[in-house]
């Protein structure tokens, strides 16, 4: 996506991806504080993560990084673990900065950029004054972010570690007749989406044509197509969505509910 | 509403409009999208917009034009031809300037500032360079909307054309001892939007007496007051809503559920 | 919380709380409106009040002030009484401003900051042209707030009362062997906030150890821990949340479902 580079890498961005909801006003604190430390553009990725669900947030954070600009630094607070001895960290790539709990969530993300160091977060300068046990979205993370936008460096805010803790969503393989995968993600469609990118299927498969697919207890025969227009109201259909990932979906249904499937189940493609 | 003309043109504003929600990464793609192309303020309409709904996303964007500054540009996305040979359309009209679907979308908010030009996108260069098949909101409709707030012309990105696709809410009419129009929009409260204007209500009813109605299945005996705090609470009441239109509401209660009236119902108000 | 004194006072912001929910357009009438008659950052607080909850509304707002810089103006919508002769009022804190209806809403945030005066909003001057019985935070409410951001003073909007509607959540009380107190906001998390202060509690009980709680009709022997990490998934526990309140919760769960707790329940701590 080479048309994606920014064009204004001087654009200081600060996103916010958490399982707060909206509801209470734990994400407007994070962007007052912001607010008070730094002049930046704030953009809320989502904060509808299902509470506590890591692998979750790390997929939708994966997913919307490709559509930033350089220098964007993300704050995501899934982060089941805060106030025990789970690290904070600062994931600092070739393109943006992660901010956030060192359980995983993160991972997905950086990796789209190649290599990168992490830091552990740990000088109290850059942090609130009074610390919480259960807010270190408002407490920690933010004001590490918003110190960043500042200029400060990563060095001045913890040491670089090598001892944390890496996501990833595995790869589909191509097993006998079969390419196997799993579903790492239901949106609020009812999209099933799986790890399966979308080489592995058209290599073998035709728009517009017939493919088999096992998925969860469900035994599939669905047309694959290029949108969801191609098919009737209610149908099942396979295709290759957004994240130029396999999915399955019902033309304006719900397909997980639909076909019993969640987050985790496997999936295989059948090549004849 | 002279006051609403802008007194600072050159602020740049995109808004967003959609049926995606806001659990995924969808809605924040198109912001990191404008955010490389162009520096605007972004300001979400909703993203709640029942999936598929095209009436009641027109309606809802028909409904806040009138409050945002002149040159505002406006994207609106309730797609479910996306991927199929649906255009996508820019709108040009005094004021205000719409980008999306060719679905009728648009176009009640077009009608809103007069005479408008209609021009069909088809310029690849003010595209994303790879374009899904399933999100043409974030592949076309921001980039084309980020292009247009930074000068580029409508010609540049496409040819006028003049068949699109117009949608409208119908008009209220007045037939013998009656007013006769529908419903067109239930709001998160249960408010029953109409089509009937305040003019043609107040005309014949003053407000603090009773007025008949027929709507849906139900025939009702209401009062006309000019605000809920008027009757007492979980009473029906009938009132000019903040849109200048005829509205049923219940005092702290749903009146679309306690009524059973759904969008696109007929409504009746009788006249003695 | 010293290090949250503002920086850069010169920044200018508007906050908006309401209970309109994201599904309409009303949310965006408003900031359309704003952006139309000034230049600032917008940032919601919520639009997710139960609808009518004065109460709740007015916790928010109050627990999110402490985090925004000096010369915020805040915009609070929750509003029963829209259209009866109730009035629409500005309070002058040392730091914020608030703005909205005379209902006791934006009294408890007020309060964070000390003595403040309040003026009712009587010059229309400053208000829409056209103002509808049912949307003052659109027609009267946002426009003033933008006047403020532009340098108009109070006295020209308004003149100064002395009668205004006050709340407060009442003070927890050490009544013989207990710290008796109520609930006073439920977070989507299931998590109980009462208004019993940190210091109160800390006092007389230790981290890690079981603490006896009454509350609704529950009767309570648990953990007093500094986070949810400390106790097995599903468990109920005590800490001191993000607030510096007293407040239960169940670790990866929902504690006022699974106690039965609502809004307006006494607690009491009881203490050996």
């Amino acid at each position: 996506m080479s048309d994606l580079v920014s064009v204004d890498s001087m654009m200081k961005i600060i996103t916010f991806l958490s399982d707060f909801g909206l509801q209470d006003g734990y994400v407007s604190q994070m962007k007052g504080v912001a607010s008070i430390i730094c002049e930046a553009r704030i953009i809320d990725i989502t904060h509808e993560i299902t509470p506590h669900n890591i692998a979750e947030g790390a997929f939708v954070l994966r997913s919307v990084v490709p559509y930033f600009p350089i220098g964007t630094v993300h704050v995501a607070v899934v982060d089941p673990g805060v106030g025990t001895k789970r690290k904070g960290i600062i994931i600092a790539t070739k393109k943006h900065v992660f901010i956030g709990p060192d359980n995983g969530v993160l991972l997905p993300a950086a990796h789209v950029f190649g290599d990168f160091d992490v830091y552990e977060i740990t000088n109290r300068k850059y942090m609130l004054s009074t610390i919480s046990n259960t807010f270190h979205g408002r407490d920690i993370f933010t004001p590490v972010a918003s110190h960043i936008i500042n200029g400060v460096s990563f060095e001045e805010i913890g040491m670089k570690i090598d001892d944390f803790i890496d996501l990833d969503f595995g790869s589909a393989e191509k097993k006998g007749k079969g390419i196997v995968g799993k579903v790492i993600y239901i949106d609020r469609f009812g999209t099933i989406v799986t790890n399966i990118p979308s080489d592995m299927v058209t290599k073998d498969n035709n728009y517009n044509e017939n493919i088999k697919v096992l998925i969860g207890t469900a035994s599939l025969d669905v047309c694959f197509v290029s949108s969801y227009g191609f098919v009737s109201k209610g149908e099942v259909l396979a295709t290759i969505g957004s994240n130029d990932l396999f999915e399955l979906s019902v033309n304006q249904g719900n397909a997980a509910e639909k076909l019993s499937v969640k987050q985790g189940d496997s999936v295989t493609i059948l090549l004849d």
